[in-house]
């Protein structure tokens, strides 16, 4: 696969939101801009405004934010091949209340806010893009707020075994039992039955 | 105010997202259909599919759902010249965890899902107050989050004291308590200082 970048990767991912045509891409990618981060590297802090779109070619980031007894939730994780930010900040270009952090080192292609906004104007394509993101955040934040209040630790470890078992190996249990809002040692035992 | 109906109150309200012109308006308020509800009536049953998207002339709705415990949980509430409805549901097309309950007697302006796609790819502007509709939905789905891990029940009921306090003078404390996710004793506690 050597010669099939970053940007081919993203432009095949885009295809799958909107009927883009080849030189609508060439556009849009050439406001994307390459950047690679080592682990853990914070890429926005609680409190500034989110300013950039990411998407994740190789690596990892993750959304995440403190509670009100001071333990880290981590609300949204993003592997190779995911697209996305911060949206609500992002949106309203208001401080953000979560920080955006690395999981592993990664190789990010980025579009700032003002670059991304511009091209809902210029291209339908991408403000078709730009509505079924929403959509997909939108369900997957309700259906964050279905888990966290129907389902017990145990079925919210097991739609996570189903759905993105690919969590389990790459991620630390720290950051998993922030994401599933259970304790460590919980998930310590549900993964060794 | 005589003769200024509930038409022309969607209209005012839908200009405050686009800018429609007045044909289009028309246009768009021929596919809605009047509908009056009385207190307590469901519009729609959790597991059935989300079809409509409903404008509040006079009263009010809510969604709610049932937690782990058997509790209702009142995630949004619409009261007069709101617009909105179940929107996970009514975006995926897959049965809603969620119901529709009208809280008063109340008159309502409703759409169905299929005019209301149709709608998006013949009217730019309808397109765009989707773009916003999805954007508030967002942002209020993930305030809510925040509110529900980072403050307290006294710190979510002075929220709602400031940001809409009308909801005190119009709901029963069943429904404001599963509102905040509080226990209606200590509502009755907050609001009694």
């Amino acid at each position: 696969m050597q010669g099939y970048g970053m940007r081919d990767s993203l432009k095949n991912l885009l295809k799958q939101f909107s009927d883009f045509d080849e030189q609508e891409l060439d556009y849009i990618l050439s406001y994307f801009k390459p950047k690679s981060v080592s682990k853990n590297t914070i890429l926005l802090q609680e409190g500034k405004i989110s300013k950039e779109f990411y998407y994740i070619h190789t690596g990892g980031i993750r959304t995440f934010f403190i509670d009100k007894k001071g333990y880290e939730k981590t609300r949204y994780i993003m592997l190779d091949n995911y697209i996305g930010t911060t949206l609500s900040s992002f949106i309203s270009q208001k401080p953000s209340f979560e920080s955006i952090q690395a999981l592993e080192d990664t190789d990010l292609l980025i579009i700032n806010h003002q670059d991304f906004y511009r091209l809902i104007k210029e291209i339908d394509n991408w403000k078709s893009f730009y509505v079924k993101i929403l959509e997909l955040a939108y369900s997957y934040q309700n259906r964050k707020i279905e888990s966290l209040v129907t389902l017990t630790a145990k079925q919210r470890y097991d739609q996570l075994l189903n759905e993105t078992p690919v969590f389990l190996q790459r991620l630390s249990n720290k950051v998993l039992a922030s994401y599933l809002d259970i304790r460590e040692e919980t998930l310590s035992r549900l993964k060794s039955k």
